[in-house]
């Protein structure tokens, strides 16, 4: 059985997420996996560099899975796509070594989150962006931003019930870039790992500090902290985008 | 009766156009007529700057309508905006003189086209893009597109059966923009007028000299020959939004 690496480009608002759930529930993993059954006439698990929450969006998340099949990468790929719902399409297929793990191989990921900061809600990007009516302090967001770059215990931007899943919190952001082009604000973040909801987590925070709700230094001191307690509550899934996996 | 200006911004994917019709499509004038007959209890005509057709977008349509009420600008914007669907919103609520006109007293409009232009189909932005997998020649694009820009008959450019539409063929592009940003390719037209189906046949016109499918010199020839005849087939609707009209 050759292993098999995956980049999918998807749209997350009509599903619950990327991981498969034991339910009903409709998801990405499942769409992949639904595919390659009618393809392959096998069962074939796929397995994603991370799971992505419903609503949540991807330009290149990355799975892989073993095949047995005769067929080239770019005939495996354009099987999958004639397969696919629109809102799900396999960018590239390549052959990859056994030892490959799309989740721990990954040495990095970047996430973009966009926010529409105007007083009316969007209909245009309203699957793609967080509503944001208050004014924002830009420079100051920049500035608070700045003390998250590098290597740090990222508790304070956990998940508030997943002290299970991330044991360990430390992780390095090594670029966090707060970009403001008219009402559209983007905030792009690349570290060797997140734990579950931290862009949510940390884009909420300065959205509170850039609004005036959290007082200056609140990122600062939020980060030291090391605890969820008193943290605030992640922003919506639908202004997240998984942009990148770096292997 | 005051008359009021409304800025309009909406996704027009799920819609069959702006203009209300004889029968029971769902069009962005009949949700915004039917959000006015709920919150004034009357029968409130609105009349669009032009129709835009189904799967057409705007950032910024503007319509007119009389109102007789006592609500400020704002607390009519609010409640057009509570009685709407979540992809049509009203930016702004403008109290204009009875000789304001939204389509006769539009003195410019700006559209943009948008393209993805890659081997696999857009999954993220599928409803705001066409999928135009040829390679293009980008400098040869703007190179042809430059002889659009001023004061010229585009008939060839106009809607094959709507001749008795636009008598007047004659309009003016201010600005024609094509920028390249990774596989996202967008055209951008500032004019003083369109005719219909202008935008989508020109942009039709300067992929296929890009993909090489019509010989160099084609937009020339074919602005030149004024005529319908022989001149391509438009490109879909869901690339194309309204993003401006000037007054």
């Amino acid at each position: 059985m050759q292993k098999y690496k995956l980049t999918i480009e998807y749209n997350g608002a009509a599903y619950s997420g990327w991981q498969v759930q034991l339910n009903s529930y409709v998801t990405i993993q499942g769409k992949l996996e639904e595919a390659a059954r009618k393809i392959f006439k096998q069962d074939i698990k796929l397995l994603g560099s991370g799971r992505t929450d419903a609503g949540v969006h991807a330009a290149g998340q990355i799975a892989h899975c073993r095949i047995d099949t005769p067929y080239s990468n770019d005939k495996i790929k354009n099987a999958f796509n004639g397969n696919l719902p629109d809102d799900i399409v396999v960018l590239k297929v390549e052959k990859v070594k056994d030892s490959f793990h799309a989740q721990y191989s990954a040495k990095g990921k970047t996430y973009r989150y966009q926010i529409i900061n105007r007083a009316d809600r969007p209909a245009l990007l309203r699957n793609f962006c967080l509503h944001y009516p208050y004014k924002l302090n830009m420079p100051l967001m920049r500035k608070e931003a700045k003390v998250l770059v590098g290597r740090h215990d990222f508790k304070s931007f956990a998940c508030v019930d997943s002290s299970d899943k991330d044991k360990d919190t430390v992780r390095t952001i090594k670029r966090l870039v707060i970009r403001k082009s008219g009402e559209l604000i983007t905030i792009e973040i690349e570290a060797n790992g997140f734990l579950y909801k931290m862009v949510r987590n940390i884009v909420s925070t300065l959205l509170k500090v850039g609004s005036g709700k959290l007082e200056k230094g609140s990122v600062k001191r939020i980060l030291a902290q090391k605890s969820r307690l008193g943290a605030v509550e992640p922003v919506q899934p639908y202004g997240l985008t998984l942009l990148k996996v770096r292997y």
